[in-house]
């Protein structure tokens, strides 16, 4: 027998089963090994959390105006009331155009290691810029239209200098996405779980704990893991069997293959964060899937090739919705935007 | 001379060129009789404000599920950042569509004697009803398909249940509109000119009161008036002249003709609210106007056949701006909508 093979049977045998009761310490060594509780802003040396530059993106962030027909905030797809998404399958922007997948919560997106379902954003900055030109998002021809819509609202520019006070013209689509990203690294909602993982045991339930279990021996936990419960990888989705025959989703997404070209890309997908992932129905890249109890059998069966059974299924739900945390203050209060939007 | 016109002398004389100095106490009177303060709600007898209701119709205020695509809750066209309007000259709903006149403020709304543009909803009540199937605005094909969007969403049928204990199937159209009229019947926002119409002279600035010196004899506040400073009756747009050569409005609405195919109802809109005017451009029931003083211009001379000069228009833009009340708290805020919103 192999040493990987023993340190399998170990582990099924004292930590596996052990969960439960005098396991408590055990369980929570584990989770501590493969979750981190979520820090107090998603900062970064290249990305400091300026005051001025928060203040400023989070009005951005708000505003439908910026948008080619004046429907499509950031808010549009990433409501407060919703967890940060929209409950669409996929998200409607300008004139009514339906992008291609659907609207992960911008709760806690900052911490992923990239951003969108294929990866093709690199930061909550970058994701936030190409939105303007995004042709099912924001809309605008291009840079500079979407930065006279800006320019066309007289209360932004004072907020702007402020907001990166070197910049001689500091209207620019660089400078859009840093202030919409300092909002965004703000939104952190650190909930139970993140009580638990600092050693706080009651803070989950016993059927919370008995799924959290579960969600570490089946596996789940092997990719959704981390600060975010996931976020922090690309993953195939659909490594036991396709995804779809279990989704029945309209049409086959295949993924980073669509960005990358490369085979080994098929059906590759960045592992979304389950952080709210109670609060933000309908799931997956495509919404295909409605009910959390559901996306979970799925995951099961395509991700690891079990049929799961109720009980466990339930008690992995428990664990999830023990992810909900409280919105951010600054997110569920709409700023007030910069009145007389026009002149004449 | 008749009695009518020595009166009309008397106040040109004693009141009218009164308001500066010595005369802010008359100018006060004056205002006192022309307006009201704000009431702390919009209660009647006969839609009293019950918490558990107000409780719900915030939800279902804020609830896009609601609507045929999922795309359009009332907050679509009234959102709090805007303060409660949507910066479009014509909102857009369900699909897309566009409406036919450019939404009014949701708050205050309540306070008026009939709502929409053509006076053709009788209530909040009535207006939030009927925009479930409104072909623009939520777009449902009936209110049964309506109440089965509601029905989708667990968590809404307890909040029924608890906000109309005496009905066994509550979720109903007339509730609906119950629940979010009640919501907007606490939608009130007095300002700085609530405390001066209450003896606080200091409350607004000289220039301020000027205006408001001005706009009561210019004959602005025969018609915008009440606690609304408007919002009381119907009024024919364009009284000196055609409205269409000042706006250039694409296409001449005929007003309340629309709905009454009476010949003394064209061009005649139901005056509008000017609480929080310079909050939510642009203005007037097609939107085709985009700065406040543009609009105070327009009015002059199709109301009142009188070419404003600058200061005068200035001076009636900042007693204006002085109607700008705080966003309540309960309208800035979202609410947390239930989740889980679907089954399968």
């Amino acid at each position: 027998m192999k040493r990987a093979a023993l340190v399998y049977m170990f582990l099924v045998l004292t930590v596996g089963q052990g969960w439960a009761g005098s396991g408590d310490g055990k369980l929570l060594s584990a989770a501590q090994g493969a979750f981190q509780p979520l820090p107090k802003d998603f900062a970064t040396a290249d990305a400091p959390i300026e005051q001025d530059r928060v203040a400023l993106g989070r009005k951005l962030f708000f505003d439908r105006r910026l948008s080619v027909d004046g429907t499509t905030s950031c808010m549009r797809c990433h409501e407060p009331g919703l967890y940060g998404a929209d409950a669409l399958d996929k998200p409607h922007g300008n004139h009514d155009k339906i992008n291609s997948r659907n609207a992960p919560t911008v709760l806690n997106a900052a911490q992923q290691f990239v951003m969108h379902w294929l990866g093709d954003r690199s930061s909550v900055e970058d994701q936030a810029t190409k939105a303007l030109i995004g042709p099912a998002s924001m809309g605008n021809s291009d840079f500079a239209a979407a930065m006279a819509k800006i320019k066309a609202i007289p209360g932004y520019a004072p907020l702007f200098h402020g907001a990166f006070p070197n910049d001689s013209d500091p209207v620019t689509p660089e400078n859009f996405g840093k202030a919409v990203g300092a909002f965004e690294r703000t939104l952190t909602t650190p909930s139970r779980f993140d009580d638990y993982l600092r050693g706080k045991i009651s803070a989950l339930s016993a059927s919370e704990r008995a799924g959290l279990a579960k969600f570490i021996d089946m596996g789940c936990a092997n990719c959704h893991n981390g600060a975010g419960v996931g976020g922090g990888m690309f993953q195939k989705f659909g490594l036991t069997q396709d995804y779809w025959s279990e989704t029945h989703s309209k049409t086959i997404d295949k993924g980073r293959f669509t960005v990358t070209h490369d085979e080994a890309d098929l059906y590759v997908f960045k592992v979304p964060s389950l952080r709210n992932v109670a609060m933000t129905p309908p799931y997956f890249h495509d919404g295909s899937v409605k009910a959390l109890p559901e996306a979970v059998r799925i995951m099961a069966k395509v991700q690891l090739g079990v049929d799961i059974n109720t009980q466990d299924a339930g008690d992995i739900v428990a664990f999830l919705e023990a992810l909900t945390g409280p919105l951010p203050h600054d997110f569920i209060v709409s700023p007030v935007l910069p009145a007389a939007a026009f002149t004449e």
